[in-house]
């Protein structure tokens, strides 16, 4: 039996990024069709809509989890969750969209990373998912690409490294290049923001002191080399009045540099992960080497115990704008390549299902942001900076309805035991969150509820996106209209 | 002939503080009744229904002035701008409510200045108003009438002195008491942050060193003494967790302490005003007597000239949250009451009337901010905080019919020979501003139109407004709630 | 037999607060006679003449306590160590001399407080002493006795408390004319920085929410209490420009606010103590009661464990300048008058044995401050700024003989079993410190030594302090005098 | 005649960076012989010894100015102050040392450049002088030679360029390797802080929009850039724990990111220049080209006139330590070689003779700072760091006899038109100094009095200085002993 094609979700408090109010929603043909109080007069309902009960909860846009890496290949191996597993953890979890990257080697051809992508992703994924692409050379050949992807592919933002030497990192000159040609393209600069020179002489370093554990992987990198990177890039976007997020936001001081550019006026946001956010780097610590591994990513979790409150303070504020997870996840075993050697450790953390738990928990139950905060940090403001807004990131008359019923009051203890992760390990194991997804609403389906999934590979779609997000660029072009201006009259 | 009792904006681009559309707007009875695209068929419009045209224009709900003494009786004189004359201007301008403040004596009875007030303005005001009413003192009976001016008269909000020594100065112990009471009931506290001992000790030494004129007023209270009012509120405000909004911040300093205390979580917001916005306490040393005199008010403007930019870069940031005038005018003759010594003239400068158009030029024409966080800064969050919204603050289905069609392209230069207020000098003369109201609506009727007034005296209503605004109350309770829960636990 | 009227100190390294040298000290009548490389031809010592072997080891100015309470009367009992035991186990840590307060109640005679203490510590004292006299209230007496304390009586220092409302407490008013005549008589203003206000309030908050148990001292008075009273003082002070001391400083908020006045251009210094440098406010949530109860004291411990270290950073950098013990010792059957009320635990820690250990310890073996800026933290910056340089403070020729024969090789574990106060607990219990004194020499006599004292109740001296002290006071009267040429000019 | 072999200064208030005293000063053979009062007898002066009446004035160590570039062949032209020149100029300004830089092109030999200047300079300078060598390129034999110039050839400061890509850069690696061997063998690293590649960009988009004058110099190299290359060297010059001193700090931002380090706990120096201290590059915008011109240097003066205050209050706090020149002097025909391209003019201001009136005027003489700072930021801290203390930068027995008598109660005007510098056109034109030398004395000899030269080409010497400068080395050697037993110790 087919599914009904029609959804009713009644009696919930509807939560956007800008306000809550208590209405129904009536969900047709994938979207958001009528949006109100008592849109079904009393008495059974027709046939083929199906109504949800939701009152007492919370509905809310489906997330966004803006930084994810499905089956990636790193480092020797590759991420164990595929784009299957992947979206449908992030289903179970609230989640009702992902932005992967594509990531060409250097000297490679952009399109065919994510034509690559796209071929592994479109008939796998259960949820709506785009793609962002890494920029990780420069030539007229990488020039040209950028231009295509973004006006005939849908993409409009794209991510370049300063860590990763000689594999995927770019000079500063490079930097200022690709940031220029984004800026004129209308896309979003994204950076991993580490000093890839000082990882690199951290590493032998550690290495050559005999340091060859986990510990080993922060103390070759501490968070000076995620400030002093986050400096530099702003500084460079600044140059050129290039719009920029600053991915994975891990530090205190990292933050402190984006929150003090956002002061200056800078056209700058920060993307802090559900690991940033709900755990810390004294893990590298532990005693049990694969509890350690497991929690091993770049840039590190910071041993200061304090710096998941404090970025938390940040998000709330909107010093910070944006949340992802970078999930990439590896097995115990593939860790293990590792064991003798951190910097072999494949890099990466489980985050996409527990992304919006862990957020409302240290956020919302913890008194520093609202549930409509709640909504802007782990949607809309996302679909407002990646060009998706209102059709994603809002429950509104029109927007797609990624939707989910989201219990305030109930809780749930985050396992790798239960969760429906591939990998074996979870870094929030024992968390107890206040905040649980009842039901979640993809593309107008209820893929998944209380535990049962109804997905199938493929239920998902690539969402393209158009450049120049008016989020971001009419600042942009303003300021760059007045200056012409007061130069030409100077 | 009575006006049509039914509007169409036709084609404007309805600018919110969340996001902007092309949309037409229905305006019936005084609220908007319907917003989409192409509302009314081709053709002629109905009987009475007036069409606007706002192709090309936008669309923006009135402004919101959270800070205006229209009439006031202080210093030993009266401000030119009644309620009648005040609101015309605001109007003018672009904007369709003010909140003025009623500010009983010591010993005096809140309630009866409320009354007072009221009765003052509801004969007179051509928009909708609400008034903050000033605690000067502290009793039993204060605190009862609070409570009632909370649950049946419409007030959600209080305001504190720190400075006027003597006169409305409340000390620490006042404020501590006067915070947790408004917690209590669910208002937010206002503050004007200066310490008042300073400021009367710096009059005296200006006066015994010979500084009589208007510089003297703001080199005896200069910014640090703005900035230590505002940490000491801001830390009792903290004591109690306490909502609390800073208002007129002038300074750069001050306005550091605010944003640094949001970023440790704090609930606080700040409130720059138009002079602070648009103009510096250069002014001060002018060589003509009256344009000094003309600049003074409480807390001053300050010499340093980079001072508008970083308060603008704060407001546009999210760091400063509303934005209001401080509109408190006096003719030249009453100014000259200062004539001789600086501490009598009375204070208070003009901006109910250009106030949007400042933040416009400022912060939209300069590209710091975009129109919705123009809107967001002008009345959404004012609308929020002061639980006003979505009534106000926001052009939707059921919000009041209290909008603005504005032409971004148009320029018009601010000056008090042309201005709508009734006092004699304007603190903007000069200025070209982008960005002009061509048509005000309020209460659903054309009440300014393209130089025209179609306004009477008490056209404008009282705005009651309720306690624990969800956009302020709803983290301070969860705070609250947990704070109780573990230390019951522990 | 009387004791060699002279000593040779031969062959230490001499380290003062400038630069060091290896060179022999000769000692004659209480002073420094002679300095330089063998200053003893080969051949036994001339008879009178003690030879001092100080090879390998380091010769230190002896250091300065700037903050003592010896048998203090205080919240209902008096401090155990007087100026007799206190001074003796001052001398057996290295300090030879120490500034306590003398406290007037409010209403009473300045003059006759400093009497009384002088009556108390006359007779006692084994090393030399000076007094800081309190300022908790204000009148045309209080004006002339601090004149005739600093023309006739030798001081040079007030304090004023912030805290301890109606006891000591002082309002902003009070506090400008207190700094305006400290400044007018050549004083430097000193400041217990807390909000008594908030305190007060605090305190009850806490009793009421049924928190009696240590831990509640510091929840009710938390740094932020602490920060905001040192803005205000800053500010005050600032705006009739007298020099300014904060004492105990003892939070890093505080230490900031502190640190960015002096960036300002400020005269103003911080003292943070042994305490606050040594150890932390954890221990208040300590499950033994006289533990915690042994830590309370005023401005609290802090919580935030990475205090000491950040404290230790600002004293090494200069941000902070001296340092004192805040020595107020109480057994743990007078902590316990407030077994059942932390309110009434009366405050007060140890530090003036361990003050000189515990700064080498965490400043000097840690690597954050070398050997030299160490004497100048310990003594020569205190005998800069409170005048009685370079009688005290330094090691040269005509100084006071206090010196120090420092073995920075050695190391000694702290524990109340072997110290020498009367106190029964340490607040440094277990502490493993390099860095032992091994004689210190007091007035040209040995004091102590290898841990056997020579010394008699008296051996001490009052040492009286000349007002406007040239480190000081030469940048304020310049200023002044450039600001009074820059008006007259206007 | 000869000149007396002796002096006697007599009655001055010979001033060091620790303290003041009135005292004779009997110089002999070069050097100190003795200080104290009344050195000689009421009477004649004995023949040979010619007294320096100097009541009523200071009695300074001569000023080390620690950057200078004399006669150096830079961008297509030489400066035009040579060593003869050039430090006769610095005697008439009360400088006594200069460190001058010997800078290889990138593959050519240290020891050759550093040979090469002594060549240029030991038959020319009339004071004493030392090298800084820079190391512009990374090899074998660059270790090699850097360790040679240690402990051979008196080099203990190595500077790095992070601009001037292409001719003196060197990438991050390259700054890791060299602040890494640094460490190893006892030097101080230095850097010139920009970022070269934000420079190249800059200036070709300054270019590219038609901006050919002067103020394209800064508009393409504004203070961020600067800003971000200083962290950018502490953070790598921390990773190795190699101390580190940024000279010819510019901007606010700059200064702040050193101040902050230093907050932290880092060994890192900040030298502003004359230049900096004592104008600003609001002069980039003069109409008069080559005015702008002589004002172009690099890193630029910036425009935000509160930047030379605010670096004052920086090195009157100490988060700034010393103070150089950068003298490097072309005459406007040099000049003139960048007319059409900013690009091309010859990088380089005027200082030497100035710098010491220019710290008195606007640091002294304003109150920031007390005559014993202006010492230590003149030539103590110098001595220190350069590891050249106390045989300079201090009047005491066995000093180097490099002395001024200083007036701080006169006043002279600085002017190109009586300068002693050779080149035509003076930055601080018009500048009114309190605070003259009268009479300069290098190496025990009168070589400046009363605008009177006695010197001869090369009877200044070269000063060799040793490595591991125990002001510096003392705590890196701790902090990396404690490191490493806490590292063996876990």
């Amino acid at each position: 039996m087919a599914a009904p094609s029609r959804l009713l979700i009644r009696g919930g408090r509807v939560v956007n990024g800008d306000s809550s109010q208590v209405a129904d929603v009536l969900v047709e043909d994938g979207v958001v069709r009528a949006l109100g109080r008592d849109l079904l007069p009393p008495g059974d309902a027709p046939a083929g809509l199906r109504v949800l009960d939701a009152a007492g909860k919370l509905v809310l846009p489906g997330g966004i989890d803006t930084h994810t890496h499905m089956q990636f290949p790193f480092m020797g191996s590759r991420s164990v969750d595929d784009f299957y597993q992947g979206t449908k953890a992030a289903l179970a979890g609230g989640t009702t969209m992902i932005i992967d990257f594509a990531i060409p080697h250097k000297g490679h051809s952009l399109i065919e990373a994510f034509e690559t992508w796209r071929s592994w992703a479109d008939p796998k994924v259960c949820c709506d998912y785009s793609l962002h692409v890494a920029v990780t050379w420069w030539s007229e050949q990488v020039k040209e690409e950028m231009k295509i992807l973004t006006q005939d592919k849908g993409v409009n933002s794209f991510k370049m490294f300063m860590a990763y030497k000689d594999l995927y990192m770019l000079r500063d000159v490079e930097l200022y290049k690709v940031f220029s040609w984004c800026k004129e393209i209308g896309a979003i600069a994204e950076v991993h923001a580490e000093n890839g020179d000082l990882i690199a002489e951290g590493a032998k370093k550690m290495l050559a002191l005999g340091i060859t554990g986990p510990e080993g992987h922060e103390l070759g990198r501490p968070e000076a080399v995620e400030a002093e990177a986050t400096l530099r890039a702003i500084t460079i976007a600044g140059a050129v009045n290039c719009p920029l997020c600053v991915v994975h936001v891990m530090s205190k001081s990292a933050a402190r540099v984006i929150a003090d550019a956002r002061r200056d006026g800078k056209v700058v946001f920060g993307e802090p992960i559900a690991a940033g956010l709900g755990t810390d780097g004294t893990h590298y610590w532990n005693r049990e080497w694969p509890h350690a591994a497991h929690h091993v990513m770049g840039p590190p979790l910071r041993p200061d115990p304090s710096t998941p409150d404090f970025l938390m303070n940040l998000l709330a504020n909107g010093d910070l704008t944006i949340t992802g997870s970078d999930h990439c996840t590896f097995n115990t075993c593939q860790k293990a390549l590792g064991k003798d050697d951190f910097t072999k450790i494949p890099n990466g953390v489980n985050g996409v299902e527990d992304r919006m738990s862990v957020i409302w928990e240290k956020g919302v139950h913890s008194g520093k942001m609202d549930e409509n905060w709640f909504v802007a940090v782990t949607s809309t403001n996302a679909a407002k900076i990646f060009n998706l807004y209102p059709r994603k990131g809002k429950i509104a008359v029109g927007s797609d309805a990624d939707i989910v019923i989201w219990d305030p009051k109930a809780t749930r203890t985050i396992s790798a035991k239960t969760h429906h992760q591939a990998v074996n390990f979870n870094i929030f194991e024992g968390v107890v969150c206040h905040g649980v997804p009842l039901v979640t609403i993809s593309r107008g389906k209820v893929a998944y509820e209380a535990g049962v999934f109804s997905v199938t590979a493929g239920d998902g779609k690539f969402v393209p996106r158009k450049p120049f997000a008016e989020y971001i660029y009419k600042r942009i072009k303003q300021q760059d209209q007045i200056t012409s201006v007061e130069s030409s009259d100077s």
